[in-house]
């Protein structure tokens, strides 16, 4: 008798495993950045999809048989990215369907679907304009809500046995983010209804201590409380960490229950939001439902606050602006910084900050103010005030109440003024929210 | 008689293709982008090595075997990122030993390499804090020149009796660049010196006209004749297109004759730099050697060029800051832009960043000043001023000079905020450059 095959914990049977295949000579060449990969991950990862791996291969029909090859061979589910468009380097209709032997022949149904994305765009497609409406048999197209150029896919048994599904869409990042929240998903659920489980996550967003400090010194039994509830993931950010528990299929309606362990354990403290929202949406929208007008002055961020918050559409009706007073002068002549503060405290100070963020809410007109000073490096420290010192501070005009914090920040000069300018949108939405709940 | 093997184009023989694995959970899981990509594609690139494709694996024995074998099968020369840190889940060493079936001992060579990185952080490394000095035997540690995990090296033939090299380095970005650039690339030179030919690449960086245009309407035999000189390559960018001309062996010393070409050329009034450097860097340069300060004022792109000036250490010493008046009363209260001009003309208005740029130089002190305004939407457009219409101009103080420009900026706004404070940028600098060649 077979001793029947035990599952590895990190292949489960009932999993979907997907791979990313891009296709992109631009990516190999260093001249474009990719932002497809990360796109995918979390497409995956918030389905419960489990995604095995990433090729990139350049525009070459050789290269593409044998990575198509590979994927096939490693996943249930495999999508390229990229080579769908109409120029003569755009290859990955004809290498699928060389792949799997299918002829190429104009298709009715494929027209309509090109017909309706030029009429999105107001504009009209016709025979003559391109072959997007030649297809390969047996394959079905793929709507690309954002795009011109149809997505194309097909769905079939391997020599095992095994149902395979295989889907190409555009490489335009914003493309390919559209087709994948859009079509993608819905067409995998078609094809694999039974590997896919109900899948939520519930985010614990933490701010200012380290991994190991979190589950080694200030809640060490806390992981394993959360894990009774789901698989747990720690996730590091610029100015903190996300717990992130994937709720096991028993435990879907068991989120408050997890909140509350949290809410009552000594990490409750370091916690600033159960959402998985931005600071720059959080802080949109609670200044939209207080009418409250918000300020900047920046120092060492040198205008990365302000750029963080205006790229959100929309903000102009809550945020007034940002005075960047990189130099000491412009400190006393824009924010009323007295000669005494700078002489007897320096800029990199509390009562330096303070000034800023009272001066700057005067000048700026705004209800919550936060201002920032430090030192970001790598010259420019001393033994009293070294590289990484920085100070936050918020003036709440309604409360008419300073808050302000000394932080000591790790990292190069560009993530110390992302960690700083994220420290400072917190610091922005904290002194905001004490407008409903003071403390 | 056999025919003789034809070189295929895609690969010559003399070239030498390189393959990336990158080990990495944090990737699959959405939790870090990438940034090891481009550094890698760019080294590759700018070394004359071809970067034959990338794959992305997870922390597993199993799959970084498969994927080993994967990449050896296509590549002369593999590099693996991530995995070599001091923690159970670093598996590479141990997969690579148990790949080419070495032992792994501790070693006195390797033991030197870890004790002078360990110094260089000013701390002390023993035997029992880590297994660093532990080293699969016929592999050589690489100097990781950021960081504290040695690299490892191994090179050998393989069955076919050609030589092949495979090279593990550290998984932040960081600390693999530094080694790519300072140790990587001799390891190469030494293995492989005659498969690397002499490598200059000439960039010849161009504004405001898309590559179709550039080689379709403004200069339409420009590719022919630089292709006399070697591989060209046309790279867009946020505000305008690089085109890179790889120089063949036999031209290495043409540099100044295919630039004298391109100045002749009708491209001419559209190249801004022959040199490769940002123009943070350009503008930061010009502006001590030439003793100006700067200053900006920001509608539109919110702290966005601020922020970008700000990322150079040392900037301090030339830049006074910036004001970015978001809602229009700032640019009055802030900047003195009138309010007739804000009624007649409206925000969005040549008039309107003439009168931003020149109250913005006296508030600030700046001897440059550039100014800001435009919409980037989604919403706010009119059939008049519509969604990407955007003023930028610059008020030269020494000069006692104003010039502005208006722009139809494309793309999402993101994009376009980006794209804008590029374009701010290159106006500031080409002001500044005005002072020593006033046309």
């Amino acid at each position: 008798m077979k001793t029947p095959l035990q599952p590895s914990p990190k292949n489960p049977p009932n999993g979907l495993n997907f791979v990313l295949v891009i296709i992109g000579d631009e990516i190999l060449n260093g001249r474009t950045r990719d932002l497809n990969i990360q796109s995918t991950a979390l497409f995956c990862r918030e389905r419960g999809i489990n995604l095995k791996g990433v090729h990139i291969v350049r525009d070459s029909v050789h290269e593409m048989h044998q990575i198509l090859k590979i994927a096939l061979e490693e996943a249930d589910v495999v999508m390229t990215s990229g080579g769908i468009g109409p120029t003569q380097d755009d290859l990955t209709k004809s290498v699928l369907a060389n792949y799997f032997h299918k002829a190429i022949t104009p298709s009715k149904d494929v027209e309509l679907i090109v017909r309706e994305q030029y009429g999105r765009f107001n504009r009209e497609w016709t025979p003559t304009l391109n072959f997007y409406h030649h297809f390969p048999e047996d394959f079905f197209p793929i709507n690309n809500p954002q795009g011109l150029a149809p997505g194309l896919g097909y769905h079939f048994l391997n020599p095992q046995g095994n149902p395979q599904l295989i889907m190409s869409g555009p490489g335009v990042p914003r493309e390919l983010k559209a087709m994948l929240d859009l079509e993608i998903f819905s067409i995998i659920q078609k094809y694999f209804p039974t590997r896919l489980s109900n899948h939520r996550d519930v985010t614990i967003r933490t701010h200012s201590i380290p991994e190991e400090k979190i589950f080694g010194e200030i809640a060490p039994d806390l992981w394993a409380k959360l894990e009774h509830f789901g698989k747990v993931a720690s996730l590091p950010h610029t100015m903190g960490v996300d717990i992130v528990v994937s709720l096991s299929p028993s435990k879907l309606e068991c989120e408050d229950e997890l909140k509350s362990i949290v809410s009552q354990s000594p990490l409750a403290p370091y916690v600033w939001s159960y959402e998985k929202k931005e600071l720059p949406e959080l802080i949109h929208n609670l200044a939209l439902s207080d009418h409250l007008t918000l300020g900047t002055v920046e120092s060492c961020t040198g205008g990365l606050v302000a750029s963080k918050l205006t790229d959100r559409p929309g903000i102009s009706a809550v945020y007034r602006g940002s005075l960047v007073t990189y130099s000491n002068e412009l400190k006393s002549s824009l924010c009323e910084v007295s000669k005494e503060i700078l002489e007897n405290f320096g800029a990199v100070s509390m009562e330096c900050v303070k000034a800023m963020a009272v001066g700057g809410s005067h000048k700026l007109s705004s209800d919550v103010t936060v201002a920032i000073s430090g030192i970001l490096g790598p010259d420019g420290g001393t033994p009293q005030k070294p590289v990484g010192l920085v100070y936050i501070g918020v003036y709440n005009k309604k409360l008419d109440q300073f808050t302000g914090h000394q932080h000591q920040v790790p990292g190069d000069r560009q993530r110390k003024k992302d960690r700083v300018s994220d420290l400072a949108l917190l610091a922005l939405w904290r002194s905001m929210a004490q407008l409903k709940n003071p403390q």
